[in-house]
């Protein structure tokens, strides 16, 4: 009765709540360094959007995310038909793949790179065809030698997770000339707000081509510190926008959400002051594994991937049993790696020492 | 590049915020009778648990809705494997039609029911058979001679929207023993606080059925008052459950949805004293109706379907300019007709005066 291709797939098993972690392990405090979220918290614009709001919730959200729209459109210059909202940019993946694979289509990505492209293009019955990185970095040429007649979709991480590595303007330029037209290139730029500048690609006027389909995801989850409210948004051309609206589902946003993003808008001084202090903290986590003599990938990210050379499971339960959660990579296909978010300060000084310590246990 | 069944789909597009649309008429106030929701508001205990979550945004939701899970099997007695989630009970409609609709695959639903059944299987190629309401009520026995070896998924909106009617315990049973092994059966208890007891069937039992595979969703949208959350779930064998999870995005519930929706559980008495309210003043529309001779549809639910023997176009308008919104049916092959949701005493009083105005006026 099934689709045949969901054999393939594992279910998402979830694990227990922090609270119930806590709980089982006796500790009275843990620092969650694993999901790459912001750790100052939202905006207090924010809450104060969410508590005016909390009485409305009997209503319907409103399913063009009118204002929200608005605020995003006024922000970037672009107008408001080029916007298309996900219930987090995961789900801006989720109905690009919707929108254009069939069975036996093909979809091409890097080898490890964000595993939602993979398991979403699977769900679909899409062949997915995997070019490794190279260097810890996206091969584009390798990538475009994997696009032929059946491809629907390319995927382009910038920056990349799990990585923190990044492709520049001029080889995203180079790689988008090359993609057929009729391929859908999507360039998930969740991190965004963290790499930008410098060469890293200005992507708001590509999505202008009319001789090439391109998507911008961008989220709120990250930078904006709104991963619990699920508001990501992709950036098209008006006609590949429409599209996407074709399978989206027209209350996909919810209404604490839209009000939130909103607020989190009108206070990016809050935003860039959090992405200022990651910034000077990742400084601090370079300094220190050079420090500790462990190998590290230079991030344009708010993570940063790591290279234990040791049993990486042992380390992450080094780590757990003093109440640092981090994440451990060979489920990535990088045996004995780690990846960590950075935190506050006084969390970061936390994991430093605890990590210092695991590296000194585990041989 | 984009999948040629898309054509066919008209891209939701939004109306305006209800604030906008004030402005724009001049109005000071203005009465949603239109998207079935909660007149009452959400539980104070409903905006103290929103209130208290605000600050912690920053933070991703729990991927497995452990605390609502637990809330939700204890208070329906059943193991917490068979529960799934959903952003709203839409996203089940649309997990359940992705994990085993290909194209080419049939999918039987009724004439007019809820239209998300029909433009989901769309998106996903299948060819959508529809089988006429009689009398204002699924056609069953129609339905199952629909159904053939290409059938994937059947949907019964139990009561159904727009018309508010419902099947009952015997048909339904005896439906689904005609119904082949293979086929899914979706039932759609959207409205279920509102139609429990009586003949109207009990179907927590009927997921346990090995010789079926049967989904029913339910949501906290409407009875509970949190449409702005999205907060659905589907109730099923552990091992169907199981596959609906391998096309779910696993943070597809956000945070503050997941503790608004255990505040909702904590207080069923709201809850029951808001569908008390509804289905007390629900008798007060059929005497309105019956006073000014006009024709209804006997409902399950907190709307009800209305043949206003007009142009019910002319009849929207002229109550939109009263500061009353309903909905137009015409879109639904309801020629002459209007759906109602039943809203609070004071705004239910100022809709019979101005609907008795609209039926003077509207010839």
């Amino acid at each position: 009765m099934w689709k045949e291709y969901l054999k393939d797939i594992i279910p998402y098993k979830p694990g227990k709540p922090i609270e119930e972690v806590k709980r089982e392990l006796g500790l009275k405090r843990v620092i969650k360094l694993a999901s790459n979220e912001s750790p100052k918290g939202p905006s207090p614009k924010v809450v104060e959007a969410i508590t005016a709001e909390a009485g409305n919730v009997n209503r319907y959200p409103d399913g063009g995310c009118f204002y929200l729209r608005e605020a995003i459109a006024r922000k970037l210059s672009i107008p408001e038909d080029r916007i298309v909202f996900g219930n987090g940019s995961d789900e801006i993946i989720v109905m690009a793949i919707r929108a254009c694979v069939k069975p036996g289509d093909e979809v091409v990505v890097a080898d490890p790179t964000f595993m939602i492209y993979h398991i979403v293009s699977m769900v679909e019955g899409a062949t997915v065809r995997k070019v490794p990185l190279r260097n810890y970095k996206y091969d584009l040429d390798g990538m475009l030698k994997e696009i032929n007649k059946k491809t629907k979709v390319v995927f382009i991480a910038n920056p990349d997770n799990p990585t923190g590595s990044y492709v520049t303007s001029e080889e995203l330029n180079s790689f988008i000339d090359k993609v057929p037209r009729d391929v859908l290139i999507f360039i998930d730029e969740a991190y965004y707000e963290f790499a930008a500048g410098g060469d890293y690609p200005q992507t708001l006027n590509l999505v202008n081509r009319t001789d090439r389909n391109i998507i911008i995801a961008r989220t709120f989850s990250k930078a904006y510190a709104l991963a619990g409210l699920r508001v990501g948004y992709g950036i098209a051309r008006a006609d590949v926008a429409d599209v996407i609206n074709k399978v989206r589902e027209p209350f996909n946003i919810n209404s604490i959400a839209q009000v939130a993003a909103v607020a989190a808008l009108k206070d990016e001084k809050y935003m860039a002051e959090s992405v200022g202090l990651i910034n000077s903290e990742k400084d601090k986590f370079y300094e220190f594994f050079k420090s500790v003599g462990v190998e590290y990938v230079p991030s344009k990210t708010n993570f940063i991937l790591i290279n234990t050379k040791r049993d990486s499971m042992k380390i992450f339960e080094f780590l757990l049993k003093r109440g640092v959660i981090i994440r451990e990579m060979s489920g990535w296909g990088f045996k004995g790696f780690v990846r960590v978010n950075i935190g506050l300060p006084e969390e970061n000084e936390i994991f430093f020492t605890a990590f210092k310590e695991a590296l000194g246990e585990i041989k």
